[in-house]
């Protein structure tokens, strides 16, 4: 199911393949995020346009609202949402800890007051994998506690045995029950004409252990013996510093399996990326790409840009030279001007932007790698990124 | 430039072509409107797909921001906003009583305060008329006086006086400085490979008059001897009732010479353009598509619907039967959802299926003109439409 093709020779960067029952994935991979089952201002031909080959979804989210009777009736959320490619879902657990009020951790699972209207819900390893198998992804993430950041290490240690005892719980529903759930594996009509690649929902389990190394190592052997189809490092990208971020990396990664998937969760910049993958890192989301575009921010190679900026109202030139044709062909001057107009077409053009930006940084990584340059391609390219830093 | 083909035998509707320096138009037509250079929510690849043959932009507003200067830059407003197809300008009239504060009105032109920042602005006959040509529209509208409704008799006669004598310097100007301006005139290499098919900007003229047959007659006589490429009704859709909107119209049009387009400004409901083209009326364009589409409203066959309503919540049929394949993908349901979450996508996916819904019915009404059935299918379409008018 991950087909490990190459690995770097400076580096531990590597190239690999993922088959999930909705098509193959290309490592290193970049997912767009659709929180709420769509990715913010695009259409799913966008998608398709920028070459996205998986994107997440959201379980706390999508299980609020529309709610799963909703997503039940359209047989799934890929159906729901009309995307046929690979779909990953997060557990909900980093939402309830960042979104909800009043959460109450115990054996049990998490009961909380939601954001939408507070009503009183829970969310258990159970439940958990029971709203990812509805939704119908084509990979689920195991039910975690994620840590906050500054952690003791007594909070932390705790809470990775919670981890663990979650992961067995949600591993043993997940083999027991998935299959009867799943939607395109109840309803034989949604597998279409051919075979599915990967006939069932697959689950990664996630390191937890914060900033301490012998309990990212336990994290990652206990989970291992549980066995899952790949790994996440999680509870970074709560506010840690760079360094603390991979050193959680470099504390994690080298105690997992060289033939799963490696995915960090909620990450990053291009910088922090190129970074992870030199490490061994296969898959990452962020809702970055498109937030900052709310935000009028677009990338390029010289470090991102502020569009609204003066400087940019005569500028002829395209966001970048390399961006995507559908975008290229808008002068900064005009997107400026949308920008000041209020104009969604804006947000949609610098949120495609953004995506193909960081989707083409995934496929020049995997080219690099493919030509045993990676070392080389990741220096030069943060070397650039990092000199126009804005004053 | 402008072709009469056919004239239907039960009712006034005509089938024609317009030849504009972008293209030419198969009328009747609608024009969706593009304020700020941007269809809201719309890339202009969206519009070419929705076959969209000519949009509008807004002279008051574009003057205002980016600025002449910007689209000057961008050697107008085609390359500015990458719209290649006809653009029909408004003189920006409508938009200084609509929207700007203090307004003075003198023979010289209207002095005002603009709506973004309040400092001191005077379009006049020849100022719109050079704006227009700067932005380098197909069609130029000329600028006229809108007066309210209701309005006495006195006032309307004398505001119709003004409009004539604007309308002559308007036509002065642009017969002596159009063709230096504009910027696919002035800068041959925009022309492209062949020769434009018309290559000159066109300028239009506008019926006032109010509610009073003898003034609109009047009027179009007035413009007539002065001579222009196509007539517009004005004063209309400004808050009058339906009927009166309609006598404007029976009022104007007989006055009008058949071999040139007319244009009912501002308008209108599915059923109101249907009856507008029975009397002769050849373009349209509204700001209603998109504008309530950002109120969750889309267009049906058998009226509007709100996609908010909790009817739809488990609706798994697209928005209508008819609407184009980008649309009609997702059902009412996941619509619902993305409203419901406030999503962009949301207010793009009504935008473009409004739209859809408005330029089919133009190519609908030339088939059934051409077939000889126009008569019933007007009766047919507004039949169905109002009988299931929400409760
Ligand atoms: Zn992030
Ligand atoms: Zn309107």
């Amino acid at each position: 199911m991950f087909e490990l093709i190459q690995t770097d020779k400076e580096t531990k960067a590597r190239r690999g393949r993922l088959t999930t029952a909705h098509g193959v994935i290309k490592t290193p991979i970049f997912m767009p995020v659709g929180t709420q089952g769509t990715v913010k201002t695009l259409h799913p031909d966008d998608l398709l346009d920028l070459g996205s080959q998986i994107i997440l979804g959201n379980t706390y989210h999508l299980n609020l609202r529309p709610g799963l009777d909703v997503i039940r009736a359209a047989k799934g959320l890929h159906q729901f949402s009309t995307w046929d490619k690979p779909i990953l879902t997060d557990s909900g657990g980093f939402q309830v800890w960042s979104l909800a009020k009043l959460r109450k951790i115990s054996e049990e699972g998490v009961q909380f007051a939601n954001h939408l209207d507070g009503s009183k819900m829970m969310l258990s390893p159970e439940t958990s994998m029971e709203i990812q198998a509805t939704l119908g992804s084509d990979i689920a993430m195991l039910f975690d506690e994620c840590p906050p950041y500054p952690c003791e290490e007594k909070y932390a240690a705790d809470s990775l045995a919670l981890t663990t005892r979650w992961a067995k719980r949600c591993k043993e529903w997940h083999e027991e029950n998935a299959s009867k759930i799943v939607p395109w594996m109840t309803e034989p009509s949604l597998l279409g004409e051919s075979p599915m690649p990967q006939p069932r929902q697959l689950a990664f389990g996630i390191v937890q252990g914060s900033s301490y190394a012998e309990l990212r190592e336990q994290s990652a052997k206990e989970l291992i013996e549980i066995g899952f189809d790949g790994y996440a490092v999680g509870g970074i990208s709560v506010g840690e510093p760079e360094h603390e971020m991979i050193r959680a990396i470099d504390n994690a990664v080298p105690h997992l399996p060289v033939d799963k998937p490696r995915y960090a969760m909620g990450l990053g910049t291009p910088p922090q990326m190129l970074e992870m993958i030199a490490r061994g890192v296969d898959m990452f989301d962020c809702v970055m790409p498109t937030r900052v575009a709310r935000h009028g921010l677009a990338f390029t190679e010289d470090g991102p840009i502020h569009i609204k900026n003066k400087e940019f109202e005569f500028d002829q030139r395209p966001l970048t030279e390399h961006t995507h044709p559908s975008v290229a062909r808008f002068s900064r001057s005009y997107i400026r001007h949308l920008w000041r107009a209020k104009e969604m077409l804006a947000l949609r053009l610098l949120s495609f932007h953004n995506l193909h930006f960081y989707l083409r940084l995934m496929q020049q990584s995997r080219e690099a790698i493919e030509a045993g340059t990676f070392a080389e391609f990741k220096d030069t390219f943060i070397a650039r990124y990092n000199s126009h830093k804005e004053q």
